[in-house]
């Protein structure tokens, strides 16, 4: 029985983790569950696994979840509840499903504490990459990708050599904006972004789907999760997205990974790794399937790729800086205060006025990530 | 430094594993050539690889060949000559590139003499899978295959545990009469059916991926290999022949493996299994290739693919009948003698006719072959 918490529990990988779990209760139990401020769904949630041990992080919402559960849950808030939470003797794994830079510290709890961790989170990877490596191997803790891309690598790497590794072929369905001019991209609205072709997900991941930068977050996770250089990790638009990514070894024979577009599947090949088991969710049918095809990516009308590359190939707090500027931008978007088009500007502004500090180390990073997230807003002020 | 035994070295996959051992000379050695007829090439491939013992098994040839190369190779001819090569303790390795059932004793003597054997021949599996399956296992010999699908998915079941296979796809060009009516398949003269779209290969197995029973011989052989019973093996037509076979597991996570139609490809791989070489051969190109299709084989316009699953799901000695009934129909084919379309209808009536014996031991399978191969002539003879 692997006991498992999972860390924000409410959003769409967290529920979906949740369903898994819930599919195979011999295997796997709830220990912990966490969110930022979704009581009510938290609530739900606690009632069907009845988890030893909650956290909230917004505090308000905290107490006022406190009220309504038995005493028995115990509750924890804010961040040093999350790190409660990775430090648990009772957790075998810890399902890190947070959203963007909030999920660094827990992730860095959970492998010094020798916590297998499910990693969906490509943020806290992109921040700082090389010290979680390091610290993952000082420690001996397994990080298994969750994000279908990722899982697709690893499965591709099967355990194999990295270093017989020529490209990843990362694939991309190329978002809502697949085949847009430019002058359509400038008018493109919240609702607009927020419709996926392909994926259900959160909403700022949505975005980064629309903007290209999800892909690119994806190449600097993939170079930091394989410890592959960015220069042999190739985008290739797919927008069927049944192929999850592709290896290429140097003897020219590629592997690739091809499922439904269920997030479901990765999240329970994570989970069960290096065991398979059946489910109920649905298969490809090649029969009615057709065909799948490929193309080459549009760096020049969706710039965040570039930036993503630019920051792959500087290294040091660069793509930490990338991260917290696509982080305000993306924020600032859905409340309306930026343009879509503006993202990649507003990003680039940011990296052309970092500097960047080779091997940095983890309170570098946290200075990079505050640094470049005032530098963001001050772009934004200075330019609308 | 790996000892290898070339037999069927002048046919084409042999050709192309000489290429392969050639651009490994650190790596590999050629220590037995065999041939049976083309002593030209073979007098050339002596003269480059030099290698101890050579076999041919046209006792003619054999004498004419003689009197050409010097008294330090050692000269064997007809099958025993074969068999004493497979038996050979200067050898690690034997490449078993004979078209046809007169792979079968070879193969068997390899395997007894705990051989690695890299297998490009599928009739001999075909004719005796079970016993062969046995004896690879009692002699605790790896079976490693050359032909591109079977390579496929080796790769992607990947020393995993074939219990967790749900469906294997094996795809298939198509061959040349892909789409082809009724009326224009009762045209097929031999020019056309020699002429394969995507992969050179020699005269029988070309004929055969034009009746599609190369495919069907691929799902017996599958089969064998992999021991998967014939309901979870689905032929996928695939014409671009990139994607060379895919495995879904019970999790509905699909592998595929994916490369340029060269055979040098699958053969390195078997021969540097488990390790990855780097070489010069050609990449797939996503950014040109496009897309990949696929579409359902139509089982009744080329019935050999469903003559091949009966076979399988009789099991027996049925796959022997069939696949002897299908060498002679090919051969007088090729010789100007039965049309196309008579193939699978001469194959139908030896099957029809063919006594079945479950659990066949070696000698009921020689037996086998030898009744159907007289029975197919009995058929032709009667009907034209």
């Amino acid at each position: 029985m692997k006991r498992i918490a999972v860390l924000g529990s409410t959003g769409s990988i967290g529920q979906n983790a949740l369903e898994v779990i819930k599919c195979f209760p011999r295997k796997f139990r709830v220990a912990a569950l966490s969110a930022h401020s979704n009581i009510e769904l938290l609530y739900q949630q606690i009632k069907a696994f009845k988890p030893e041990k909650v956290c909230v992080t917004d505090k308000q919402k905290a107490l006022i979840l406190k009220r309504k559960i038995s005493s028995k849950t115990r509750l924890f808030t804010d961040s040093e509840g999350l790190e409660e939470l990775c430090k648990d003797s009772g957790i075998d794994t810890v399902v890190l499903a947070i959203s963007g830079s909030m999920a660094l510290t827990p992730l860095i709890k959970a492998i010094e504490n020798k916590k297998e961790v499910c990693l969906a989170n490509k943020e806290a990877l992109v921040m700082a990459g090389p010290i979680i490596r390091r610290k993952a191997r000082d420690n001996k803790t397994k990080i298994i990708p969750i994000d279908s891309e990722q899982s697709a690598i690893w499965q591709c790497i099967a355990g194999g050599d990295s270093s017989k590794v020529k490209n990843i072929y990362l694939t991309a369905s190329g978002g809502p904006f697949l085949g847009w001019n430019k002058k359509q991209l400038k008018r493109i609205d919240i609702r607009q972004a927020l419709r996926h072709p392909r994926w259900k997900m959160g909403r700022k991941i949505t975005v980064d789907s629309a903007t290209m930068m999800n892909k690119g977050l994806e190449v600097l996770e993939a170079m930091y999760l394989f410890n592959i250089g960015a220069d042999k990790i190739k985008v290739v638009i797919h927008p069927e997205a049944i192929i999850h990514s592709m290896v290429e070894f140097v003897d020219g024979i590629i592997m690739a990974q091809l499922s439904v577009t269920d997030m479901r599947i990765p999240i329970q090949y994570a989970l069960t790794y290096p065991e398979r088991l059946p489910n109920k969710l649905d298969s490809v049918d090649f029969y009615v399937l057709n065909k799948l095809t490929f193309q080459n990516p549009d760096f020049k009308r969706l710039p965040c790729l570039k930036l993503a590359y630019r920051a792959a190939f500087d290294g040091g707090t660069v793509p930490c800086a990338l991260n917290a500027a696509n982080e305000i931008t993306v924020g600032e978007f859905l409340k309306k205060r930026l343009k879509f088009i503006s993202i990649p500007a507003v990003i680039e502004k940011v990296l052309d006025r970092h500097r960047n500090k080779i091997k940095p180390r983890l309170d570098d990073i946290l200075e990079t990530d505050s640094w470049a997230r005032r530098e963001a807003y001050r772009v934004i002020n200075a330019t609308h």
